[in-house]
């Protein structure tokens, strides 16, 4: 049965906050010891945030996984690039945004959002769309982690069309890129935005299945290197490759520069950022060393899922 | 006697030069034992840039002062927001730039650029500009350190013009602003941008009175406090202040979203960012402490040079 334009939004929010529930749970598991604080702030016309924060766990040096939803705001800019038409119009949305930034620097950093919008542009149906992915950020690289983690956005993706894997994927490379230094953000994964193919019922399963395969995907590589032995060289080099993530959340990052423009509570929105970080003048990876091949092998778009 | 238009460029670039160098040299003086490490850069037509950055000394935890000449390069928006008319010009442009971020959590970070611009837009007259300034950001205030500063910063304009400081004071305190956070980035200083009253010979002098004074404002400051005991607590807050210096540059910073923009080299823009950052989730300084007094007192627009 077809889910009324009005009641989607309420559907898909009880997707997210039960999502959420269970990542938080996940998340505490692989730590083992901290748990995530939670708040949540009253909005605007009924909306709300629950952002959850886990700080200076052993394994987890901070983790954020947070619910938003925003009702009857104005549409900024950067909410849609697809739709430049939209911008100034009222919307709702739902939103959920996970972020994990292990301690271990064998452990990589991985990130996913979901969201979903309902614009109610004047005289006009409103139009529904949703929007997120998952991508890794590794600062060591495995190749069996990174051919598991694209394996398993793959069969994401795989029940809802043969070419979706490879669309979203390749999106992903092209978002996750830092063009100042001509270098991806990670290994990638999956991204799409302004997503309304096949109609609503059939996108928002898309979006479950997407949202239960970034766990799938992301907690074994978690669970595989959060004890793996490290000295202060590997430190140094996440605390230096951590920079890159930064300049990418605060110089491109969509969903970091809506929400601010948005009027977003900047704790949460900040709350991706890494918690310690460092910039080194000039540094370069010394040829040969795992650090370069991190640059050589693993920093390039790479068909990763193939058999 | 009136320096020739196409001289102007090499006049400004001689001063430049021995400016880095005595700066360079004070900052080796007060930090001890570190040097700073140069290249040079051959750049496109005749143009190359001179950075010199110091690392890891004990007194200086990072350095950078970096002499560039662009020539014939073309306009970026950013270059000059009074100017949108110039963007896509060809130009050619001297600058230097100066960052210093002590180690010590009581001696406060500071900031100086000086720049000199030559716009060639297509059938009309060459058109020049000074841009520049100079700002303080301390993670401890103290009153003493804010009035010198700042009545440095104004000795610099008066022999200029009774109004010119307040003028660029009130420029400065705009400028190093971060919205999202409704707070400045520090105490503020000068700043001042398409900068031509009353012709190049005045100009000119003018710059080399700021570019003077910026020294004779942080030396003694830096010399004060640079041995100042700290603890953890010091170098925690010191860490969480430095983040909403790294989003104001990336986020806000004009000069370096232009040299990005102009395809300028990565490793001396972002020498400005400092060699280790923090960001701690909803951190808020307890009413009452020095780190508090820091927000209360010193980050909002005060007349510090009023007598």
């Amino acid at each position: 049965m077809a889910t009324r334009d009005s009641d989607r939004i309420d559907t898909v929010e009880t997707f997210f906050l039960d999502f959420q529930d269970r990542a938080t749970r996940a998340l505490e598991e692989e730590d083992g010891e901290a748990r995530f604080a939670e708040q949540r702030l009253e909005g605007e016309g009924g909306g709300f945030s629950r952002p959850r924060v886990l700080s200076d766990g052993p394994v987890l040096e901070r983790a954020a996984v947070s619910f938003s939803r925003a009702v009857g705001r104005t549409l900024p800019g950067p909410a849609t690039a697809g739709r430049p038409e939209l911008a100034g119009a009222r919307y709702d949305a739902v939103s959920v945004s996970l972020i994990v930034h292990p301690r271990n620097p064998y452990a990589p950093t991985s990130h996913a959002n979901f969201r979903f919008f309902r614009a109610l542009p004047q005289d006009q149906d409103p139009v529904w769309w949703f929007g997120g992915g998952f991508d890794l950020t590794p600062y060591y690289g495995f190749e069996e982690d990174a051919v598991h983690w694209h394996r398993t956005a793959k069969a994401a993706c795989d029940p809802f069309g043969a070419d979706l894997y490879a669309r979203f994927k390749k999106a992903c490379d092209e978002y996750f890129f830092l063009a100042h230094r001509g270098e991806p953000r990670g290994i990638g994964g999956l991204f799409f935005d302004d997503w309304t193919e096949g109609g609503f019922e059939r996108c928002f399963a898309f979006l479950q299945s997407a949202a239960e395969h970034y766990l799938l995907a992301y907690r074994p590589i978690l669970a595989r290197r959060k004890h793996h032995p490290y000295g202060e060289r590997e430190r140094e080099f996440q605390l230096i490759r951590r920079g890159r993530y930064v300049e990418f959340n605060l110089m491109y990052d969509r969903g970091t520069r809506f929400g601010l423009q948005a009027g977003g509570r900047i704790e949460s929105i900040l709350a991706s950022l890494p918690p310690l970080v460092a910039w080194r003048y000039d540094w370069k990876p010394r040829p040969g060393t795992p650090e370069a091949e991190l640059y050589e092998k693993f920093l390039l778009p790479r068909d990763w899922a193939a058999d």
